[in-house]
């Protein structure tokens, strides 16, 4: 990120965003700069505070969060508690620095094409016409499903849980940093990984798939909860999220760097295995030429209007999602903010003139005045659900949409490389007549650019599959938490209205 | 009202106010004079134009519409027709122009003390030193009751049905009014009055009982309804509510300028019982004298000490019901605003998502987009209910609220009265010194402003029994709607729910 000399980070007010009063946002304009004061804040907000001074918070969609090229730190701590020391979440920590390294949002990233290999399309071309390797052990087998090409599922899911997040300290106690425990259902042995090993992973797994799978951003930046306990408590659900994705993901949870991840015994295992995937040469496109389908060659404009289909399709749907998610955003802020404090209100005035009532001096008006503080407490408790209920259904409508957001986001990238190899396998016939490939080569480029469609389609299946199933879960359990939330709602009510009779 | 050549009524800012965003209203900063465009678009709001030319709703208790006293038209005609031509609600009517005559809510009358006998606090001297003319039929019977000093009830309570709103015209059809059909229940028998002759009423009964008896305003100006249908309905609603609460007071209902205006047989008994009426020399204070309570006579500690808990009683609950009120607009607006548009964005975005999944291709989600589709409708649904929610039931509440609003309005100077009466009576000794009055007349005194005290008593009794029944019934109304409401919604989640499983 850019940063000044008094270490402030920028950002370009890409949209016009109208603050709403009292909610703690600022209103800016396009074209505007501002401070990045908060990127941490969560629920896709960032505080900022433009040139006059003011401060307030906007919606992380709106702005664009500058990136240099002269920040390249390959070392970085997690040094949140000096960070909380001196200023909280509104101090650049160790890892967001680490970020610029890579771990952006897709979204910034497409925006701000930089200087690293895999932000960039990658050039299928190496694939395309090169000679391969020999067949090794770690084949991606895809075979003909129902629904079409998909991977081959193993057949007990891999899972994992990540727990009890530990603080621990090197350097004499001067750094401090979190650990957690990842224990995967295969070996039930837990193993500990520190945030930035979570992002070695990252790394590994978008350099080695990335052509071929969407492998979503770590949450970082998206972490909320302004105290150590409730940072630490979010950033843990959503790294066991982000790991339960990838363990789902058959291709993704068979490599060998995620098992080293999971399984490995010790210190001496671990570093072996880093320096291996490291030195890892089948990434970016090659990771095709691990994939040979038992299928007919197809055509390249079947590939064409496939690869379309995909691409709109993902477009498509985070348009959705992002639609879902602001208006999400918006409610939760209606609900938490002034239709809670309109609810206080409505029960204070109910009580308020109980309280009067109460004074008249005139006798038997007892009932009524039970009966308006009731409905005034009624009104209190009703505000207190309101304002509670969006962390219990809203919370996980918006958890899953926002994942889906990140996973989106990926699609352009992994579906730039498919149609980056289809332009190349166009220009074929060109290609021939200035010799600079002969027809033999041509031929291997359509039969490999068959191949690179089958994979898209066995991935875009596992997404479909993998969205219906998420979709279907979070959907019932919103519903669920809405009924019982009206039915909480109107129990209070129902209480209230019988002791009137 | 001030109207400039342009025939534009002002209006001074008395508090600021800051316009809720998207809700159509006007900031408006305290001691600013704004245009009055429209008084009659009900809820309490007004809308007015700045010195900018910028225009939107504020609430009316923000503002003072001027009075001037160079207003003084007897004669108008209820010409809603050519005012609805000219520019509806927003122009001023010929009654609107008669309101300078006295029909003012009451708040106003205090501000703006203008000529009228009746809004100045009218000297009790009259009463508590005048000679007494003879008793006659017309005595107002106060006795003791469990809870103190009461009128004397009716053995069946009288009340009345305004209905049948019809169109008539004058002036060969030039000038057209309304006039609605009044039923009481005594003589089963309808009689026709046109809204001039309500004011007449409401002018008589003023002056003859306004110093004993609060007499809440018309309700002219809070008249809400964009079209003339919807205008006429909601102005006989709230003349009938207004007839009720006259017809449930025993010392009104028994007046004869009251039944006169409920049973007149043709227009001469009309003509004959307005002049004898208009010709009633017992008014203002003079009313007392028609009193003569058998009890005993009331210390002045007392007297004050009773005066002082009906003032504070009245005042806070002015308070309490303001911001009732208050705080019921606000919700009401955002029900219908804000809150409407929101859960239809939610119900859209679901049904958009569901739109986007079924271009997936992918077989096998058909439940899932239906469910999707039918949460959306399920929240297109309840952005219809809870916009369509407050008409139900914050209606009815505010309606009440509003009455009670302008009722409360007339107690400061009914005990106002009271108020220079004590003065009067403490300054006895002094005026018997002055050789001003001798001590018998300083004893007559005394014994007057005991007379006035039981009446004020039974008046309180009167407005405690009569709040007790109304607010009982309102709440009950109010929350069983709530219920309902709440029923409703979670009814609709429910069938929801259970198409996904």
């Amino acid at each position: 990120m850019c940063r000044d000399r008094l270490n402030n980070t920028y950002a370009q007010v890409m949209y016009d965003f109208s603050a709403e009063p009292g909610n703690n946002e600022l209103t800016v304009k396009e074209g505007e700069t501002v401070t990045v004061l908060n990127q941490n804040v969560g629920g896709g907000w960032i505080e900022a505070q433009n040139s006059r001074g003011e401060s307030g918070l906007v919606p992380e969609d709106y702005l664009q969060v500058s990136v240099c090229d002269d920040d390249d730190d390959g070392e970085w701590d997690e040094e949140w508690d000096d960070a909380r020391s001196t200023g909280g979440y509104g101090e650049t920590t160790g890892e967001e620095e680490g970020e610029a390294t890579g771990r952006n949002t897709h979204t910034h990233m497409k925006i701000s094409l930089n200087k690293f290999a895999f932000s960039k399309i990658p050039n299928p071309e190496v694939y395309l016409l090169a000679k391969l390797p020999p067949k090794g052990k770690d084949r991606l087998a895809i075979y003909m499903g129902d629904v079409g090409p998909v991977w081959l599922y193993p057949q007990s899911p891999l899972d994992c849980v990540v727990a009890d997040p530990k603080k621990g300290s090197k350097m004499y106690g001067l750094k401090s940093y979190i650990e957690y425990q990842v224990t995967p259902n295969t070996t039930n042995r837990p193993v500990n990984h520190r945030y930035k090993h979570f992002d070695w992973l990252y790394e590994r797994l978008l350099e080695k798939f990335g052509s071929a799978i969407p492998i979503p951003s770590l949450p970082d930046k998206q972490v909320t909860g302004r105290f150590e306990e409730e940072f630490i408590k979010m950033r843990m659900e959503r790294l066991q999220g982000w790991m339960c994705r990838m363990c789902r993901h058959p291709v993704v949870s068979n490599s060998d760097v995620f098992q080293l991840f999971l399984t490995y015994r010790d210190e001496k295992e671990w570093k072996t295995g880093k320096r291996r995937a490291e030195k890892d040469e089948c990434v970016g496109p090659m990771v095709f030429s691990l994939i040979d389908p038992e299928a007919p060659e197809l055509d390249i404009i079947e590939v064409e209007q496939k690869c379309e289909l995909f691409s709109r399709f993902t477009k498509e749907m985070d348009d959705g999602v992002k639609d879902l998610l602001n208006v999400g955003n918006i409610h939760w802020k209606r609900c938490t903010g002034p239709l809670r404090k309109e609810y206080q209100k409505i029960g204070k005035a109910f009580q308020n003139l109980s309280s009067v009532f109460n004074t008249s001096g005139y006798t038997g008006e007892a009932t009524l005045t039970d009966a308006l503080t009731a409905a005034g407490k009624t009104y209190e408790e009703i505000s207190q659900i309101v304002a509670e209920q969006p962390r219990k259904d809203l919370h996980f409508l918006m958890e899953t949409n926002n994942e889906y957001k990140g996973l989106l986001g990926c699609f352009p990238d992994t579906i730039g490389v498919h149609k980056a190899a289809i332009e190349k396998v166009r220009e074929g016939d060109k290609m021939v007549a200035a010799g600079k490939i002969n027809t033999q080569d041509k031929g291997t480029m359509a039969k490999r650019i068959s191949i690179m469609c089958y994979s898209l389609q066995a991935e875009m299946n596992h997404f479909h599959s993998n969205r219906i199933y998420d979709y279907n879960r979070v959907m019932q359990l919103y519903l669920e938490e809405q009924i019982r939330f009206y039915e909480t709602v109107r129990g209070g009510q129902e209480r209230e209205g019988s002791m009137k009779r």
